[in-house]
């Protein structure tokens, strides 16, 4: 029921998913009287979806912790609900971030050895694709926290991303160690020292993101979120600045027709659509959050994160990677400090 | 002396920006066996210009504290010395920035009311132009800082931008009240609750840089300098993907090929070079750093930058407006607190 064209969009997206889908159900949590008409309109999604009625929903404007007490019958919780139970192998929900990651913090609670959950994404790059982590779910992080974050983003990047070994980079603002807040310093200095198989770069500043110098950019939720959307906004205001060029002639609108083909393959890379769906990690449990603007394109593509995440084992391998870090601790009292 | 290519890019700068100067006159500051060459090569230039012959340079590897404690007969601190004993209007550099702020922070002093300068730039958005601050000059910052940040961003708004009532917004991971961390909680309560006429919008987000949404847009020098950056590394990644695009097929570069008046206007707007020029606010003089790796055309951008803080008077107003600040915090004991 979360985001601003639900269900509709919801029910769509998975119609759109199923394209690249095998053998998944559905579980859709909301009003019965509004998704049972959907269904007849996407009878390919019917024929897989089960509904679990209820009219309670968490809206936007409510509070995270107002969400977590009073919310227990809503759609949202009754989904992440049926995570902890094992009915799903995963949840995804284009409606209140704050209240989804409270949700779902307290119902799956954290893996072991992981004290905050973090939110995870795409981004495009030079280089092809990274992923950074926290983007909004940690406003104020310290060392240990970014390291853990380091962590699991690189669990993620070989075991969903496919990397062999992929580079870690903390995200500051200048390139040498004497830069930057404590808590970056810190966690810099125990990455480095730290006997983890882990192929740690260093700092890494803001345009480093684009270029895509390292695989796992890791940051607080606060520089993260802004990060992510400025991006999201500049791509926007050259998105615009572009099509003005494009039409302020005859000659230049020829020339965008014959480019039209081209121009569709560059406006399909960066679409954000394409890089929907944000991951909690370090959750025991498959949770991802939709951009509540999206379409049924943008929503379909979240679904897919969610199903890649499960497919790929990500939770077993994160538990597995911090079981090491575990067994580290006794060996390294740096890292016994740190993690 | 600062840049990678320096002198030639200074002295080439200068030529470039003389055809919209009238009346001025350069101080250069550094190795005259470089400089004198140079000179002959560009007549205009020689003609307006005196060398003040130093061969000591702050590298770029040097720490701010080192340099100001070494660096007294080094070009940057004898240019930031003729500042202060009013043989020099302004100065522009395109070195070291950490010891740039600490050396003009030092020998300039900061303005009255004022307690840290801030780095403050010019930013593209679908509006028209912005101004942030502060982009990396205070790692950490309370909430006075951020309400100072605010009112120096306003008054140079108002008096380089030519705005009438500029209006003003933090940068926030959300739009709510209730988000984001304290220091940002508590400027907004400041500026929501102050009797100054400032027209405070509340907090914006990083994807309202680029919209434009507000005129003003106040951040602490940690966020503002990554938000800076992504954005300027987001611009380079799609104009990446657009030319990958435009070469890609026969007709995408016919297309092109007829749209290039257009695309060169595009490129142009988003030419990083015509943003160059990072503004030091709060000092007792006017200061402007370039980025070290511009060309002669981005280094001209930055001298025009300062004519401009200089001919608009910015400090006086600012010391103006800061004397309101004063005034008010007898009357409101909430200014008080935070001015």
């Amino acid at each position: 029921m979360g985001g601003d064209s639900a269900p509709e969009m919801v029910v769509e997206g998975i119609d759109i998913a199923l394209s690249r889908l095998q053998g998944a159900e559905f579980l859709l949590f909301g009003d019965e009287g509004q998704i049972r008409p959907l269904l007849d309109r996407y009878p390919r999604v019917k024929a897989i979806s089960h509904i679990r009625h209820t009219d309670i929903v968490v809206t936007d404007q409510e509070k995270p912790s107002v969400a977590l007490r009073t919310g227990r019958g809503s759609s949202m919780r009754m989904a992440i609900d049926a995570v902890r139970k094992g009915e799903a192998a995963g949840v995804v929900s284009a409606g209140n971030t704050g209240a989804l990651m409270a949700m779902a913090k307290f119902v799956l609670k954290t893996l072991p050895g992981i004290a905050r959950p973090a939110i995870a994404t795409y981004f495009p790059t030079m280089r092809g694709e990274s992923v950074m982590l926290d983007l909004g779910a940690n406003i104020e992080c310290d060392a240990d926290n970014l390291v853990q974050f380091a962590v699991m983003g690189e669990v993620f990047a070989r075991n969903v991303l496919g990397l062999t070994q992929p580079s870690i980079g903390i995200l500051n603002v200048g390139a040498e160690g004497l830069k930057g807040n404590v808590a970056v310093k810190e966690a810099a200095t125990i990455l480095q020292e730290t006997d983890l198989p882990i192929k740690f770069y260093g700092f890494v500043e803001g345009d480093d993101i684009g270029a895509g110098t390292v695989d796992v950019i890791v940051t607080d939720g606060f520089t993260g979120n802004i990060a992510l959307k400025t991006a999201e906004g500049t791509a926007r205001l050259f998105g615009h600045f572009l099509k003005e060029a494009l039409t302020s002639s005859a000659s230049s609108r020829i020339g965008a027709l014959l480019a039209r083909p081209a121009l569709n393959t560059f406006r399909m890379r960066v679409d954000p659509r394409r890089y929907n769906g944000a991951m909690f990690l370090g959750l025991n449990g498959i949770c991802v959050k939709s951009h509540g603007g999206t379409d049924a394109l943008g929503f379909s593509n979240a679904i897919l994160v969610a199903v890649e995440m499960i497919t790929d084992g990500l939770n077993e391998a994160i538990k597995e990677d911090f079981s090491h870090v575990g067994s580290h601790r006794r060996d390294d009292p740096e890292a016994t400090a740190a993690l």
